[in-house]
C-alpha cells in the first residue's frame, strides 16, 4: 500500500528490539513529519556514530576513543572493578552515578540454551586485568537472573587463584518496593540476608 | 557520562513520540551493536525518504510522486472519498483493504484548545473535491473524539450546498470487544444505533 521507500524505512525501524510494525509506522510517519528538523540530523548522527564507535579494548564500553572516558580517566579508582552483563548496565551504574571506579563487560551471560559458553563472554580479559596488583575487588553485578547467578558462580570459581576481594551486589526488596507485589524469591532472598537495625 | 556523540544520537532519538529516555537509551545501544547492518541503511533510508517524500497535491497522503499512489490507480473508484484526520488512518483502511475509493487527510482535528482552526485543515480542498461531479459520497472517518467529531459536524455544515451524500463511519462495540470492558458511551451509542438482527 505505501510507497516503498516508506516501507523500506518502517521495515529498518521495526527491525528494533521492543518495536512492532505499528510503533515503527507511528515513528516513520513522525519523521516523515520532520524531514529538516529530525531525519537528517537522525541520518548525519547515526552515520558519524557508526563511523567512529569502537569498544574501549580495556573494558568493553563503546566510544570513539580506544580507551574509552571512564578507564581514560585518571581521577577514578582503579582498585574496584565492577562486572556488568552488558553496556546498558555500565550505563545504568553510571547514571545513579554510584562507583567511582572501574568497569568490566562481559558481552552477555553464560547461557546453555543459547549456546553462550565462557570463551563468547569478557572472561579471559577480566581475569587478566583481576591479575594486575592495582586491582584489590571485583564486584559482580549481573543481573539477578539463573544466567546471571551462573555467570557471577563461573567467573568467581575462575577468580580463586587471583588474590582480590570479591564481592556481588545485594539482593532484596528494591527501594520503594511494596512485599505485596514482591516475589517469593525477593521475599526468601530478603529475609535471609536481614541486617540489624 | 556518555561520549557527546551517542549522546546526540540518543537526544534526537528521544525527541520521537512515545519514546523516552530509556527506551531512546535502549534504541541507541541496539543500533551500536549493529553500525553496518543497521545504522547506514536506517541513515541512508532516512536521508533518501526525507529529500524524496511531498504530501500528493490531491489527498494530503505522503509519497514520492506530486500525486499519490492511491489517486493515480486508475482501477479506484473516484466517486466516494473518505476523509480522515491524520495519514495514519489513511494507512490503517488501506491495510484493512475496505475502501476501494479516494481519500482526503484533513491534517487533523478542529481544536479549540490547541487553536486549530478550519484554515489550518485541509477543508477547503475538500470542499473543492466535493464540487466534483464524479464524487458522489464522502464518507467521514474521523476519530470518535470530541474534536473528531466536531470537525465532522463542521465538515457537514460547510458541504450541505454541495450534491453529495455524507455519511460516517458506525460508531459501536468493537468487533471482538467485551461488553464488560466498554465505556458507558459506547455502550449507549452501540444500543441506540440497534439493528434488526
Amino acid at each position: 500500500m505505501n510507497n516503498s521507500e516508506i516501507d523500506n524505512l518502517i521495515s529498518l525501524l521495526a527491525r528494533l528490539p521492543g518495536i512492532g510494525p505499528r510503533s515503527a509506522r507511528r515513528m516513520a510517519l513522525n519523521f516523515l513529519k520532520k524531514p529538516e528538523s529530525l531525519m537528517k540530523p537522525l541520518a548525519e548522527s547515526l552515520i558519524t556514530t557508526a563511523n567512529s564507535i569502537v569498544n574501549c579494548k580495556i573494558c568493553g564500553n563503546l566510544d570513539t576513543e580506544e580507551v574509552c572516558s571512564i578507564c581514560n580517566d585518571k581521577r577514578r579508582d582503579t582498585s574496584t572493578i565492577i562486572v556488568v552483563e552488558e553496556i546498558a548496565d555500565l550505563w545504568a551504574l553510571e547514571r545513579a552515578s554510584v562507583h567511582s571506579g572501574m568497569y568490566h563487560v562481559l558481552g552477555g551471560s553464560l547461557s546453555a540454551i543459547d549456546g553462550i559458553g565462557p570463551e563468547d563472554l569478557g572472561i579471559n580479559s577480566l581475569i587478566e586485568r583481576a591479575g594486575d596488583n592495582e586491582v584489590n575487588e571485583i564486584i559482580l553485578a549481573m543481573n539477578a537472573t539463573i544466567d546471571g547467578q551462573t555467570t557471577a558462580y563461573y567467573i568467581t570459581d575462575q577468580l580463586k587463584e587471583c588474590d582480590v576481594k570479591i564481592s556481588r551486589l545485594a539482593h532484596g526488596v528494591p527501594v520503594g518496593g511494596e512485599l505485596d507485589y514482591m516475589d517469593d524469591g525477593t521475599l526468601q532472598t530478603a529475609l535471609k540476608a536481614r541486617q540489624p537495625f
